[in-house]
């Protein structure tokens, strides 16, 4: 009967009202409330790992924990169970058996992220909790010259966040995609092995810079080079990020990442 | 000096923490925030007029309200001065003078709106505040059969909501468009000269029931027929429903309504 299951989820949450992931006494945070929810389900207590620990204001599409429990419930005991103990900012959106040596942080081969900035004169309304805003042009164009020269494993430490704690400032950078989804919006697909603390928000930081014209397009790269979180663009603010989804090897069959099938799909 | 001046203005708003848009006393409304603001710019109280009064919990990209002030300001006076003085959940995104003959409410030729629903199995977490929800599948085709056979000036009192004051239920209904812009998404474009009371929830709640097999692809022309609102299905929930644009005569050379232009143009 104490045979140790694992399991694998995914979740979607808006981040705008929490204190970011992990728990922390007295504060709303996404981990004390999944392992809340999962706890009921299971019926015992339930720790979980993620993928990734976003920041707060920072949401999820795609969060992937596990958790090890003694019991067996199916997928859709999993679904219902714990979105029925969650609150409406949070959502498992999948459940899967997993073996043993999966873990989400570990295990996990790349992460993506988009970051969203409306542009337009008025502030943005009905997307304010998911996008940041620009009232002044941005050149997309000069931002994706300048995000390609960034590709590839660096040492990022002018792009690290202070307090990071990672061993190693070494990140490859796989994918940094300027687009423009629709007239009056700016979308940064962001994807690595794994990121350094703040590193997103810091690149997309840069490169706003550039693409208001402040900054030439070899700029980023210069301060790539310098490794020097001094000579970085400021952190552009949490809440238009959004962690998209995780890869894993193929071998743990989990739901992949996909990239934003559309718009909607990305707020 | 006590010259009068009309002008007309374009707002954004998300309607989930408003009591609708018409001033009530003690309630948190569109309206009473719009006058308020506005008021401060133009240092008199204003009284607005908008092209449609949307109901509790509906939102708005592009709602047209007009009024008489005795003061001159630029575009850019108005929406720097209204937006600072409006909670984040309102905005005024365009501002023009107009001949005193313009109306919000009876020069408009068209409103234009979009109901979205998330269709998936686990509840939407990201669009909960600009979706409903559906864990059913929806066959769109079946939707956009229905939707054809109700174009055109009917009466429409089987999708009239209580309390209804308008005059007529004839409506001329010019668009009623059932699309996927996304694997999870649906959507409902609809246009009208204008509406009755609810009719659009109302429209959208009777399609749901074909979408979800539950009535044929001829019951809400059978329902439209009947003129009886008891026949009809439930009313959608206002979270899923934006008022998109108004159309007015070009000679008033006001913003028009283009379409969501994307995906996240349209939440």
């Amino acid at each position: 009967m104490t045979e140790v299951r694992r399991y694998a989820f995914g979740l979607e949450y808006d981040g705008a009202d929490f204190a970011g992931w992990q728990i922390q006494q007295g504060q709303r945070t996404v981990q004390a409330a999944v392992e809340h929810a999962l706890g009921i389900v299971a019926d015992q207590r339930v720790d979980i790992v993620a993928a990734g620990r976003t920041d707060a204001g920072v949401h999820a599409r795609g969060q992937v924990v596990h958790a090890d429990v003694h019991c067996t419930r199916t997928p859709n005991a999993w679904l219902r169970g714990a979105n029925s103990n969650l609150p409406d900012d949070i959502a498992v959106i999948w459940a899967r058996e997993v073996d043993a040596d999966f873990h989400a942080r570990y295990s996990a081969t790349a992460r993506h992220y988009r970051y969203l900035v409306c542009e337009r004169g008025p502030r943005t309304v009905l997307a304010r909790r998911h996008a940041a805003w620009s009232y002044r042009r941005l050149d997309v164009t000069r931002m994706q010259a300048a995000a390609g020269l960034l590709l590839g494993e660096h040492d990022f430490s002018a792009f690290r966040g202070a307090g990071c704690q990672a061993k190693t400032p070494l990140r490859d950078l796989r994918r940094l995609e300027v687009s423009r989804p629709g007239p009056e919006w700016v979308a940064f697909d962001v994807s690595a092995n794994a990121f350094l603390y703040h590193m997103v928000r810091n690149l997309v930081g840069t490169l706003l810079v550039v693409g208001q014209g402040d900054a030439g397009v070899d700029w980023p790269v210069t301060v790539l080079a310098s490794r020097d979180r001094r000579r970085a663009g400021p952190t552009a603010p949490a809440h238009g990020l959004t962690l998209m989804g995780v890869d894993y090897p193929p071998r743990y069959a989990l739901p992949g990442y996909t990239g934003p099938s559309d718009c909607v799909d990305a707020l």
